[in-house]
């Protein structure tokens, strides 16, 4: 059960509704985030909702049966739009493209990026600078240095910065140079880097788990809401499976299944999703008609010389291509939705 | 290595090829198909292919690096058409629609579907008489006698009829009634069946197993090709992973490999592939993003009442919209890869 | 439900059972074996059982809630022995031990694997003759000449044949020649080899597929039965899993299980359930404490030259020493359960 | 290639080795751990090990073709054995055991749990203070403070803890009450909580993640040792698979092969492995037959009743025949080896 507060309310209609919940036997978390104030509760009793959706100080009430509630759409019915400022937004409207290479590499990379983007009008970039990387013998990334030097170039040319916190200690470091936390498939469940970033008021880009299911995918981001933070996405990037001709198994089911449970944006990641460059276009391509809201994955002026995931990241010729058939396909889907 | 022979190769010309094979020690299997005659080779030694290939009575040559090999596009780089008679072929220029029941149940069920299916323009029918079911005490079809009223129904009103065969011994009797042989998923590496299945001049669809990889269903293709009959499709119908909020996880990610590792036809299957019938079109029209040639799915008057699968079958109206949407997007497929 | 009927129920007797079950709209099915006759009733009316019970010419009636009925131990509480004849017998009392190669290859390699087996007590010889492979160009089996010759050889030395089948047609010609007829993983859910497996009086085992689960290794235990044969077993034989670092995940949790679940006796296959051959014997200890009444694995007298399966396949040495432990560790679990 | 420095090498020595390093162009990493000093390179160039090996300052060297470097039993052959200290040690000689409820709970249920370890000789328990929960609503543990209590109880008893660590944050508030720091699964690929954990010298127990490679799992704790902890452990907890009769697929696949790819100790978690009850038991001893190294169980006096995980504890009933079942099974394994 979810119950929206008034802004207004005062403490004598909050201490009877707390009243009332207790007479029920309800266990209640109080959520406040950075756009509303709510209430969750969580019990078994039967009771007629009106009793309290007409009680003074209460916005609205609902019923939600999901283990996951503020995030199910059960609760919010119309899907809710990130807005980035700069006028992008996530979620409605127009079709969100983000591209970029697997890590950042150089002062050149950047620019050579930005300038690609540029010329395609894609207006968020994708990096990493702290790179998970199974070996510890691996690149792991530029750090918070990079992220400066990125986050210069990209402002300048008016390109927002979607990237990887791996640990709640980087949050802070890194908030004033990013426009998306990202948080990767291996985190999916670190529920404290969640509860940190629900303290922050920035959008997050919750990643499923390598074998994660949609439940619990759907919980980790009830996380991040239930701390305070309503702007959160979540990213389908392909999942483990017995078949091994492919890196990762792209799960277009989750994100028809998504799109129904929850009122939050979905991503296609085809670039992890497959793992194999030239099958990126056709499975980013059938993720829209899936039903995603954006497509992100992986560019690089030269893609055999990238640090990591050269194997899946397409050129900018490719790119060029890819980005103008992702709006095509997105136009083509609201035409015959209608 | 496949080697096509001329049809008028001499018996001189064969021993010469024979003799020259044995040199390099070559396994070579005869294969001889309904339209042509091939010689396929295993072995290791590397040899000049234009020794081979320029003798006398020898069609072409060409290296087959893959376990399977008539069915790989290393062989044949132009798509395959499967030519049902009539007018109607699968594999290239429209796209291919099939549509029926689960279990064909009755004469007024048989007719109302055809009424459907000939109202949308619709000339393929899928519908079993013969059911796998996992117990014994499940409806199990209403066989040879349902086969033969159905076949009545539809050739009257110029619809082809796709079923299942389950055995051997079956097929003799439904030849006559049948426009292609569907082999199910669970019979995917039954493979006394595929051979006699290879022996027969009629279309043969293949569906993936439960868990069966790419490669084995390629192999699995290879029987059916290899004793005789190169008038086979792939059928792409969901596989089992660790995620249970759909009954299986429909891999458009093979979809769009198949199409690059081979020349057959590849039919995506959004009804059992996701088995959630509210999400069947967003899953089909992926499909076609992805690269199928053509979708079968479950249609029935009320789906309530099927006497199986009804959660994944759609109704008339739904099933009419998906028709339209299907052939607008493959449209659109066409008009944004040219 | 199951009602197991006396031997001389009469006509009346058998006539007022039905009624009563018609009254309370239980579908049902009439199964005779080698052993008994018995009435499979499905349905989900309330009614006292007892009613059904004590009526005349019932021998009695149990209720069984799962979707297969006869293989449940909520139907049979007591083991079941399957009687090979000469004294040896699967499923109580000494532990079951199979051994043999991959494939039959030659009357050599049977006489060698024979003596291999005498010399250490073993009285059950396993080995393929019929051989499904999932490329068509691979060694399938010395077919039923090969059969025979083992037949010879192993009927003088006081050994027990246990061999696979792959199609309805060949049980006649199989059947003199076989004690066991083993079902492989890949025709797990081929309904009608079970079907007519379940029609001749002889012991089957069958192997769970490469992906199937508990409940449908069960059910298809159940076509078996229900069509006549009670003398089945089961085998786990490894699941296909995300982990490539072993050809098969041998799951040990599906043994306990089953050995709750049914009163078939179960058979472990550590050869295919791990397939690495330095394991073989760790997974095959491992079982017995996880409940197995039996253990099938492979021996070759040179497995490097073995026809198919040699990575997985033990000499000689490894294979008498397993043995060996094999028989102390069922001897130590028999000491620590009671 | 694993280089193990003298403990008196010179700076000149040490500059001969890095000169000689840097002219066959590895990449090397300096590891520096409670025990002792390496040079880990990573190269692909040839060359004869012995010019290093008899370079002075130079303990050994060994080549290791693993992704992981110092976890290998390539380059160790003994196993590790992790010291506690009060004479408990885990990896040789006796078995390990460790049990304790999900969840600490309250001083009362720690001094029952203790009390009945006590009685039976156990000398480690685990128990979670910090709980990772799938929703944000459950249960997270009683954190610092539970810890606290529970390390008084322990220490007067002689009785070790084992508990997970969740956050790099809570690592030093921990330190002190801590005997084993535990990685839960969804961690299991936190590179920023193994990069900490391999700057304490505590040990480490490190859980396979929830659908983890063996792999992945081995490189994972290359990342605790190559950050200067050699007191590392390994545990398989059980996998993802489709099957969903049980809550995990305990892989004792992973146990055998662990043991030969690793120096470090196994240990099987039957409780999360299976996660039902009554087949904790023989999963455990199964898990002894495959190699494991020790055994980690959920215990509580009230299964019913335990904040979390009941239906997979048990109960001192079934926990006290269980370790007696154990200490046996783990000699007999010791007898039929030798």
């Amino acid at each position: 059960m979810i119950i929206q507060l008034e802004k207004d309310i005062t403490d004598i209609q909050r201490a009877t509704l707390e009243a009332k919940l207790q007479s029920i036997s309800y266990k209640t978390t109080e959520v406040n985030t950075q756009f509303a104030d709510y209430i969750v509760g969580v019990g078994k009793k039967e009771f007629d909702i009106r009793e309290i959706g007409t009680m003074p100080g209460i916005h609205d009430i609902h019923r939600v049966s999901d283990a996951y509630k503020l995030v199910s759409q059960k609760w919010k019915v119309e899907d809710t739009q990130v807005d980035l400022g700069d006028g992008i937004s996530i979620g409605t409207g127009e079709f969100a493209i983000m591209a970029g290479p697997c890590s950042i590499e150089s002062e050149a990379q950047i620019e050579s990026t930005i300038d690609h983007l540029v010329k395609n009008n894609v207006r968020i970039m994708r990096g990493g600078v702290y790179k998970p990387r199974s070996s510890p013998y691996s690149f792991r990334g530029l750090g918070i240095d990079g992220l400066k030097l990125w986050y210069e170039k990209a402002r300048t040319a008016g390109i927002k910065i979607i990237t990887e916190v791996m640990m709640t200690e980087q949050i802070d470091a890194m908030f004033d140079y990013v426009d998306i936390f990202q948080v990767g498939a291996r985190n999916s469940q670190n529920f404290n880097l969640l509860d940190a970033l629900g303290k922050v008021d920035k959008p997050v880009m919750l990643k499923r788990g390598i074998s994660g299911t949609i439940d619990e995918l759907l919980q980790s981001a009830e996380y991040i809401f239930s701390n305070g933070n309503e702007r959160v996405m979540l990213c389908e990037r392909g999942i483990r499976t017995y078949e091994n001709s492919y890196r990762n198994c792209m799960d277009l089911n989750a994100i028809a299944m998504l799109k129904e449970k929850t009122h939050l944006p979905v991503i296609a990641d085809p670039s992890h999703g497959i793992g194999v460059r030239r099958f990126v276009e056709r499975i980013a391509l059938a993720s829209i008609m899936a039903g995603a809201d954006g497509v992100i994955f992986e560019v690089h002026e030269c893609p055999e010389k990238a640090f990591s995931d050269g194997q899946q990241t397409l050129d900018y010729g490719q790119s060029g291509a890819l980005f103008n058939k992702l709006r095509k396909t997105f136009e083509f889907r609201k035409s015959i939705r209608s």
